[in-house]
């Protein structure tokens, strides 16, 4: 088992420093010459769900077939547009299986792609949500054999990562595992646990990994789940010892039953981080509003009629949402925090969980997550001069940047491997 | 994955027929004559602890040293020796390491082997517990490296096995495993924790069951825990794909804090009878007193002055005992069942869990299992005859059984795989 890493509050694990050396395009130094650097991108993930922009990437009409998944409307999204892109850089796109594919063998591929195209068109990465899940599993599924549901599951596992291969390098491969087999939904059953629970929940995870890994080996899998406690750390060394490679470990933390706290939010990074792999914070909520009584167990079962935003919610949110993302990237584990939903408009259960109100106007969390994205964790814009030798020494958050010499541009990034590199600057 | 088990109330599953053919030493069928068949000893495994009667095996006095383990005197051991032999077939023997091997070097094989040949010479079969195991680690093992203290555990472990080659056939290869790599005693550390947070916990089992199974490829090898959740269900799910044998998985049932019902109790078999492997109620006890608070988590941090058998208190656990045990007998997968001490003298925790009070009287569940074991699931000694070809059809609870005819005696068995059989009776 690798050796995990530890926790440092002052963040000096996210900062590099590199020594470029600027060329002009006949390879002469730009020696003694000013330079001006700017942050164009950070390489942490700062990631929110994309189900917004689905219809806006479209061009959907209010008469719009397709619009399946929820969230604001058109018009909406459109207001919400710069707000997403100023603070995120990472979009989670929907492929719920019932929703992406509701009749069999027509899936909204088409649909989809352009809304990826569209996030990639904004320098936008991307992430698919879930690839193997038995909630939101097709009803069509539930007349087949276990076996013909198998085979269905491994070809459309296949089917999504190749069509959006280039697109979305991120997947979470499988959702929920450690419940999947014994998941009890009397209303609605699925075929998915069906699966799981013959084949088993090992099985199941290589089902799901090795059929995406063979279809793009670029992709970056995921393991995702809500389970924070002990069974899911064996189900995670009961994947691992059998040998399926897992890229990263997603950590769910919806918290509309209150902020887990720095203490807590510690001890589950500790103990998930055992394994040496990266950790997603993959669905992460706080609510501005009442929170969701603790008794109930599956949040789904919390339906209230109306669930408003407060003043003094929103101060609360604000304040959570700082201390919660700060101990996130105090863990050098950490490599993405995917926030889920921008805006209270559609948004699951109706909670007040958004960072814009309905209306479209930004809560505190919105200014205060904007602030720490783009202020405190981002270099200011900084004027250098190389040395005689056209050198010159930059330090910042890991990221993308781009600097310009007079007319001249070039880009380079900043990360745990760059320690000199060389530049050329060209009109 | 195994087709799983039902329950059956009725117990049919428990009882079989054999059709046997009774021939006298020269050969000739026994046509035509009485015979009387008793049960001599139940298949299934009714188990105890045999911790009260090392000191006893061992003609201990009260200076005797090595008395380590608690639970009777000699004295009081002796009058309990009947009533535990006339219900129990199996007993459990201690392992528990740091009072195995108290001084490095210098375990308590002789004494043990003493208290096990003991039983053995009273028909009863013997179950080692634990081999490995963070709690009641020995002290001396801490400062050892790391890499030292899985040397040392893996000596042990092919030691005990080996050394009580023919006498324990079963062995608790590994006991807690979900919570070992994160067990937290401030007080008391532990060189086993240290040893499986760097392993992990499937590394950790294999390393148990291999040693084992080395030191004695006959014996049987039980994968035992007091976690009920999922946890324990995706441990087990690792385990098993990674292809380590576990012979049982053992299901611990301290009820010191209620008895779980039919209800919970047929949930937890169901879901640990996926697998497909035989389970092993290890460690059971009902309370004859006050019930210990819900919200204590680990049973060890109760600790009160006094906890008295109270008449209340009996009858209810005579009650939930035999709905219990008639749980556990319906599910075939059960083929084990150990409650948790027969005394009250010296019962762990100090509390009334024993089947017989302090001052060596049977309480209420003791005359209530007895009723069970011994004659509801007991074939009443009864007279047949053969037909004229010294045919003799037998019908009763799987076990042992010793027939006679005038006076020559035979012995047969009942079982899944007996149907018929010959049988030569002998004076």
């Amino acid at each position: 088992m690798n050796q995990p890493l530890s926790p440092d509050p002052t963040l000096r694990h996210r900062s590099h420093e590199v020594t470029l050396t600027l060329r002009r395009p006949d390879g002469s130094a730009c020696a003694d010459t000013d330079v001006f650097v700017e942050q164009t991108r950070h390489a942490f993930a700062f990631g929110n769900i994309g189900f917004d922009f689905i219809g806006l990437a479209n061009a959907d009409t209010a008469e719009s077939p397709g619009a399946v998944f929820g969230g604001a409307d058109p018009e909406a999204a459109e207001r919400l547009v710069d707000l997403w892109l100023d603070v995120f850089n990472t979009a989670t796109l929907p492929f719920y299986w019932s929703g992406f594919e509701p009749v069999r063998g027509e899936p909204l591929t088409e649909r989809t792609l352009t809304a990826a195209r569209w996030f990639r068109d904004r320098g936008v990465s991307l992430k698919g949500h879930p690839l193997a899940w038995h909630t939101l599993a097709p009803t069509w599924l539930l007349d087949a054999s276990t076996a013909e549901v198998e085979q269905v599951l491994r070809a459309r596992i296949r089917r999504e990562v190749a069509a959006f291969g280039g697109l979305v390098d991120t997947w979470d491969a499988i959702n929920e595992l450690v419940i999947m087999p014994v998941f009890d939904n009397e209303e609605q059953q699925n075929a998915i646990t069906r699966l799981c629970r013959q084949l088993g929940r090992i099985p199941m995870a290589r089902l799901a990994f090795e059929e995406a890994r063979a279809a793009d080996p670029g992709v970056r899998l995921v393991l995702n789940d809500f389970n924070m406690s002990t069974a899911y750390e064996c189900l995670i060394e009961g994947v691992l010892e059998a040998g399926i490679r897992v890229d990263a470990i997603g950590l769910q933390s919806h918290m509309h039953q209150g902020y887990w706290g720095e203490e807590r939010t510690l001890e589950v990074l500790e103990r998930f981080a055992r394994y040496g792999l990266p950790l997603h914070l993959s669905e992460t909520t706080l609510l501005s509003g009442d929170l969701m009584p603790a008794e109930i167990e599956d949040l789904n079962d919390h339906q209230v009629p109306s669930w408003p935003s407060t003043p003094e919610g929103e101060e609360r949110q604000a304040d959570e949402l700082v201390r919660h993302y700060r101990t996130l990237l105090s863990h050098p584990s950490v490599e993405a925090i995917t926030y889920w939903g921008l805006t209270d408009l559609g948004s699951w259960l109706g909670a007040p969980a958004g960072l814009v109100r309905a209306d479209g106007t930004p809560k505190p969390a919105y200014e205060a997550l904007h602030r720490l994205v783009k202020q405190e964790w981002w270099m200011e814009p900084t004027h250098l001069r190389t040395d005689s030798e056209g050198r010159v020494k930059v330090r910042g958050w890991a990221g993308n940047y781009r600097l310009s010499v007079q007319s001249a541009t070039a880009t380079f990034d900043l990360g745990p491997d760059s320690s000199r590199a060389d530049v050329t600057v060209a009109p």
